[in-house]
């Protein structure tokens, strides 16, 4: 193999496959590119059992030549050092070459290195095909689906369909669902009604994805029974799927409330992190809300600091007074997965689920379980 | 205690104090600031037994109002609760009051704290009084000879003194020596020839307290037996001493070279960067300096990985061929240090410690031990 590549195409290229390298591996291939030139491009592959991606460097780009002096061969080669070395070149070209099979020369100018390969049949094999039935949607939307929901899945691997996004399609809606139990994150965008699956994505996974999509317009996503596999622009990105069945099911948020707050997002959670100055030595921030004619006032008190409370000067209030505690973190990641100006949160009573919600979008929810004061 | 006052201000005492707080502390009561409130204008007080910090936000500076509706006292409470809840205060105003000699009520308009606070008779003693001889030198002078030597001292405790820098008065100069044993670091400022002694002070103390001269113009030394004080602007610093021998004495920067490099700071810092890559993984980063009529060049071998070399466009050599190694963390350091735009090389033999200089500045001098290539 070997080939004259441009240098930004090319660690545009690692850094994008980078993704999927892990840091520690069982099998040490594992730790390398995957590197081949083919027809297609210097294609590239990394894997971490868990996501897999493929992606190429094109011959050229808009007429403009990336690749020249190539020729075709594959190699592994260990997947930091490779992209350090790229990244730290201050060539515009790179020349890269596999000599005696067992060593790269990658030479910018001024600089000359020789890495040591290993032999492509140490390499697992990984499987990006897709064997299920496509459908294409925005890239926007399947990053805002991600990202207004996954947070809320649990970072603990105690019961693993919780660790997972629910992706559901049905009636011509795509719903994402994460739960760790004492929140819900949900949000639905339109897709063809033909689309019909349900699967469970561990939720890093499909945060990673999506932080993939850059400059790429659309998504082209096939489920299967084993796996789930995006393509967007010239990457291929697979993930394995969580086969337990998912807990939640049907319809769980409420819909009839005795309590409405609106509140401007950017003071809430002024007033949530200032608090929970004083419960930062707490197990949980546990933070209170007390709402009645007079305002609205954010408090908490930690044990043996003190307490403080924080008026909202933008809040707007109907409905009898009403004290409710809950897990600060919980409300600010949703507030903040929300990205509205303002919130509303509707109340049932101080023990019931509430719901967070952007006053603009109702396709997203943020349920929340309160807390008992102590 | 009582008062009124600008918040800006407040956070900043609290800030410069804050730098001698300890993160955890046998003695709970230095986990405190000990604020008293006189005619000086409210004393802030932090101590981590190593550095001690004294510090007054003034009645009123540049005849602005700074502290009203004051009411003398002392307190202690919470330095990082305090801290925090004063820093992310939205108030331009912050009103402080002890009630019961318990409790500081702590209110900007919107919010209303109310945080515990402890008998100022758990502080204990901080002598931030100076015992000796005190003397002036501007403060961009120290802190320039703290920046440029401190940074050679061990950081392992294994032998005290070489944790420290020492600073040395003599024929009317201040001179810094630091070193870990394996490369050392010297500069000297001029003071007045009246000014004689000798000690060691623990590097990190003095790269702290150096960081606190802000704006303050010159700043007043006083070297006694117990600690060393550094008073400038309206804060007062002390640091404890180390009392062992230090073990560096007299002249040790070699005068005769057989070798000399001229080199550009920003080439040599890039090319010892990138090929550290390859030594990742090893327990010091040996990298290799070729020398001789051809060019200069870099070089590294990292076991498992691969070799490669760096071409420096931007030197000039004078000698015959040299090939010599070292902790490419030492001589970066020791460039940065120098912060000039080109660094003199210059050296005995493969086997001798080398020096770095700024060819523009000979009160500053980098001496480093090379090591054996493998």
């Amino acid at each position: 193999m070997r080939f004259t590549i441009d240098k930004e195409q090319f660690l545009k290229g690692l850094s994008i496959a980078g993704r999927a390298v892990p840091s520690s591996a069982n099998l040490p291939a594992l730790l390398c590119f995957k590197l081949s030139l083919s027809s297609k491009g210097l294609e590239i592959v990394a894997s971490n059992n868990d996501v897999s991606i493929w992606t190429v460097v094109p011959h050229s780009v808009n007429e403009r030549e990336i690749i020249r002096n190539s020729l075709p061969g594959q190699a592994l080669i260990n997947a930091k050092v490779l992209t350090e070395v790229i990244r730290k070149s201050g060539g515009e070209e790179i020349s890269f070459e596999i000599i005696d099979d067992s060593i790269a020369k990658i030479e910018d100018g001024n600089s000359a290195y020789r890495l040591t390969c290993s032999d492509v049949e140490e390499y697992p094999e990984i499987d990006t095909e897709s064997q299920g039935i496509p459908f294409t949607v925005p890239c926007s939307e399947v990053a805002a689906l991600v990202e207004q929901t996954a947070f809320a899945a649990s970072n603990k691997d105690a019961r693993a369909a919780l660790t997972a996004v629910n992706l559901k399609a049905e009636n011509g809606k795509l719903i994402a669902t994460a739960t760790d139990s004492a929140r819900l994150s949900r949000k639905s965008i339109d897709v063809d009604p033909s689309v019909r699956f349900s699967t469970n994505i561990p939720a890093k996974n499909l945060s990673e994805i999506v932080r993939l999509f850059d400059d790429a317009t659309d998504v082209e996503i096939t489920p299967s029974a084993e796996k789930i596999v995006f393509a967007f622009g010239q990457t291929i990105a697979s993930s394995r799927l969580i086969s337990e069945d998912y807990p939640v099911k049907g319809q769980i948020i409420p819909t009839n409330f005795n309590y409405f707050l609106r509140v401007n997002s950017a003071q809430l959670l002024n007033a949530l992190e200032r608090v929970s100055i004083l419960t930062a030595a707490s197990r949980a921030s546990v933070v209170a809300l007390t709402m009645d004619d007079e305002g609205v006032e954010v408090s908490a008190n930690g044990d043996q600091v003190g307490s403080g409370n924080e008026r909202l000067q933008m809040a707007e209030f109907n409905g009898d007074r009403l004290q409710i505690s809950f897990n600060s973190v919980y409300v600010a990641q949703a507030v903040r997965a929300l990205g509205s100006e303002e919130v509303t949160m509707q109340f049932i009573g101080e023990m019931k689920p509430f719901v967070v919600r952007n006053p603009h979008d109702d396709s997203v929810v943020e349920l929340i379980t309160p807390m008992r004061t102590r």
